[in-house]
């Protein structure tokens, strides 16, 4: 058991829904233990310009449902330098914080370990980002609210090329990983999805593109946004082959981070928070708390940071058998 | 009072959310009427090409809440042709429809108008577009849901844009009109909007953007993809003058189309199609059925044809007094 | 040109989705021509008790999107006497508060004249409720909101309905009206809306519901909570008279009043909200802003309560056509 | 390896989001492979009746992100006759069906059991009832959509609850089973969450209530509709201690069973429906297919039928950590 009376929690990397789930869970479940807790805006940034500040319960009411994060995220240069870092220590020791809950991802992480190797400071990390991208979790805070807007778009350009007999390349967000776009692309009945993992076979997919016509009206092919083509590159050689398709391309963008939280994400982002303070006072730190088959389990951060796992083929192989 | 016994209905232009309600209402008021009602698929297109069907009550159950068009829409070159709208004619006279519903824009009635010029053949139009560009109504059919999905969409990059203290500029819909971007713009409490009818002032703007920064960590400025610079030029603009803000670009594109209609659409659409059999019985034609002040009313093909309104200088004082 | 220099604003009555967007506007209004805002919390009963409080421009920013109001809102039973409302304006005076905008209902609008009457203090209404029952603007703040939340929710009842080919009553808002029912009920395809103004003919729904049976699968009857009957008592009628149907009863209820804003409210709120402090800086007292024709209009409070307008007949007629 | 033709599927019970995912991936595997494919209406019923024809891609085209099931459901007497049986097993012989996928939950599989026992078919069933009530899967089909529906649901009450200060006891689905109620329960941040497997400490209860008042103007209650008390019974409790809470009932009812599936049950639809044939094929029967630590898994059928699972203790405990 620790003694553990003082813990902050900031959110670090890019937003993703669900953070202010996690947040919630962490001060609320601090306060049930009678801990005093605190929270550090904009992420190490905050941590490094000192803007720390006492949370309660109320701090946290009605956030739950809401996208983003209360307590902000940036970038931050200064905390990779040795005095940034030390500015830090400094911050949190004045208000004598003695245990941190970092809500991020990867790079979150990296900070993480290179922070408790200094400064011997107890940490937790929350794997909070839409890309499902980590190793030590089946998934990630926000993946599952970011899958449903992605089909909810495309439900919506489906309804579009299904008017006109069109084809569409959709562009959905994973830069390492084919995650969102294999996940959403089964969802929408997609007739292609590529992502970064494969090699893109083009001469099966304008077999299928040519031999799904009889059936389909319109098609739609999900692109991941890291594969080495990208959306416009594989509209243009569709438009080649088929010149005379009705072809559009759609880049879905940033409307896929925001949002209110999927009930999975809440919950998810729930138990993790109660997991992470709890571990904090178990003693643990320098892991991240994930979910593994339903199950809450912890993983050293140099174990967790990003991780592409294989992907799984039945889930490819599918597309082909579902668009046939 | 005219003989009419048999008439068709079909939708031309780009797809929008509604279309399908007024497809339902023309075929059940037809019916009720005891009148005879088909279907003529992808709009001129299929009149040329001879797509044209029966249809009966169940044939439009269960599709007032559905996105696009069941009867699809295309371009046809061949009915700009004097030979391609003879066969069109042919076609119709096959089935002795003798009146006709046309659900679009602009570019669908200029084609009703020379139709009913050469073959005196009765159309009622129905305004089924998103850009609410129409004279002779005081909202298309459309419309109303491109803006909600609009709004949704901002709402989501703003929980973005407030968690990273970030500025977006944010390309809606509205070649030739910036109605989709000024509503939309003050609904999501926009800092700027930008639209093709007014020259931008980009000063105004840069000192707008620099004089809210006090207030507001997130800015986002809309865009009309009409207005002469797109979102990529203004961002480009920015970008020079304030080199240090975190700046994104999203362009919604083809998600603006599609969708369940709202309320205002289906029964905006249910009201026009209603509207358009009984004007047809009543032996009018070659007007557009609109709704002006809550109330139906007529105007001819000829005055309803693209009409960029003058803005409504109202809502574009409103973001200057509303953002700041 | 009157000389008011500080205004505060309130909700009351029940809460209305864009009541925050109103919000948002006069406050941003005010300080926009140099006036001091107030807020005052739980409408009159903070009044009452003093419950007021400066807002600057940041206590407004992010919750245009937000349903409910932040202000809050509450019955005050000492309001409503001659002692109470003393202290309502002891309170304002201390403040310096020398001008009001009232957002809500009928009851609203009756203490406010109440208020002027006794106190001389300008007070200007907006329309803040989900009934759209009040004389003086074509639609209420939350009303188009409202019909979107039941279109969004009969849809759902609509796939189970249509799945085991049941009859559905659904209870919809409206106790003095069925302004609600009526226009959700052409937009879900109902087969019959009953409304407060217009007595059942229970004979001609029986007939109608049998003679649909042949095209319909599904049965969906909206019924306004304001009817006679009210939901359970109409399926009682069916159940007796066609006791093989699969019939089942929901009551909306209380999700009719929540969730974001639609656009149409979100822009109709703003433009009130401008309106309301241009109102009182121009000297205007005890009226409403409404929204007639797309212009706004002011309609003196003894008018704009409580107004049951005639229901549009052509709208009623479209049930019967388009549900054939 | 078994020699299966010709196979047929058909949905039972009551409908799920998702059901026509799981149709679409049943009849599209069995083209894939070869097989002539048949859908049943209205689930046994049809079977006895005859409801019975062939289906191709189209038949499954766009279907995928519709709520409800195109086979349609119902209850069936006669199947639970020998007769009824009988005349079933030789409708599906007249056509050559020689393998069969039933998607439902609970009484589905007990009627397949029956029918295999007796006629020794081949019958693959899929989990699909928003209850989540079946040994067997982590999920079943239509649960994650349920529970997000219920949470946009309770997300607008709780607008309301907040705008008022009000106590609201919301009564969800869930006859056997709190599953649905403890996972949207702790999604909508609830003070309590009240279910049939645990024993109400109404003490504990209101003490919550009376604690929570500091921090909370509104509070929620979640019930399901399988506690033994029901809402209105936990209300009138609530009232008797605190009778001058302003405290509201909704009753969410049937709203929870339709609507677009998530991308959750969408996946987990198409996953098992490619399974099923696949089992049929290698010559599995009397199993269902479920998804258990993400891989399928078959389960006998006398084994997947009813469970109620131990309750998530954890789930349970964070509800009074989270709302403290």
């Amino acid at each position: 058991m620790s003694n553990i009376k003082n813990i902050a929690v900031f959110t670090s990397g890019g937003d993703a829904p669900g953070m202010n789930a996690a947040i919630r869970a962490v001060v609320r479940t601090g306060l049930y233990y009678n801990l005093n807790v605190f929270g550090i805006g904009r992420g190490y940034d905050g941590m490094v310009h000192d803007d720390i500040f006492a949370m309660d319960a109320k701090s946290v009411a009605n956030i739950i449902q809401r996208g983003g994060t209360i307590l902000k995220t940036a970038r931050s240069e200064e905390f990779r330098t040795v005095e940034g870092r030390r500015r830090a220590f400094e911050n949190l020791q004045k208000k004598g914080i003695d245990g941190l809950v970092a809500i991020g991802g990867d790079g979150t992480f990296t900070g993480a370990s290179k922070f408790i190797e200094e400064y011997n400071i107890p940490i937790i990390g929350l794997p909070g980002t839409i890309d499902n991208d980590l190793a030590g979790t089946d998934f990630t805070i926000g993946y599952d609210t970011a899958i449903n807007t992605v089909i909810e778009a495309v439900d919506k350009i489906r309804d579009t090329a299904e008017s006109h007999d069109r084809v569409f390349v959709v562009e959905v967000m994973g830069r390492d990983s084919g995650l969102i776009a294999l996940r959403s692309g089964i969802s929408v009945g997609a007739e292609c999805v590529l992502i970064p993992e494969i090699k893109v076979d083009y001469e099966a997919m304008m077999d299928r593109l040519d031999r799904t016509r009889k059936n389909k009206a319109s098609r739609v092919i999900i692109v991941a946004e890291g594969d080495d083509a990208g959306a416009f590159a594989v509209a243009e050689r569709i438009k080649e082959r088929f010149p005379h398709y009705d072809l559009r391309v759609s880049i879905l963008g940033h409307i896929q981070r925001g949002g209110s939280p999927s009930c999975m994400d809440r919950v998810l982002a729930s138990r993790l928070g109660v997991a992470a303070v709890e571990a904090l006072m178990e003693g643990r730190r320098g892991e991240m708390a994930g979910l593994i088959h339903s199950k809450v389990e912890f993983t050293p951060f140099e174990k967790a940071i990003k991780h592409i796992g294989a992907v799984n083929d039945n889930l490819l192989r599918m597309v082909d058998i579902l668009s046939s």
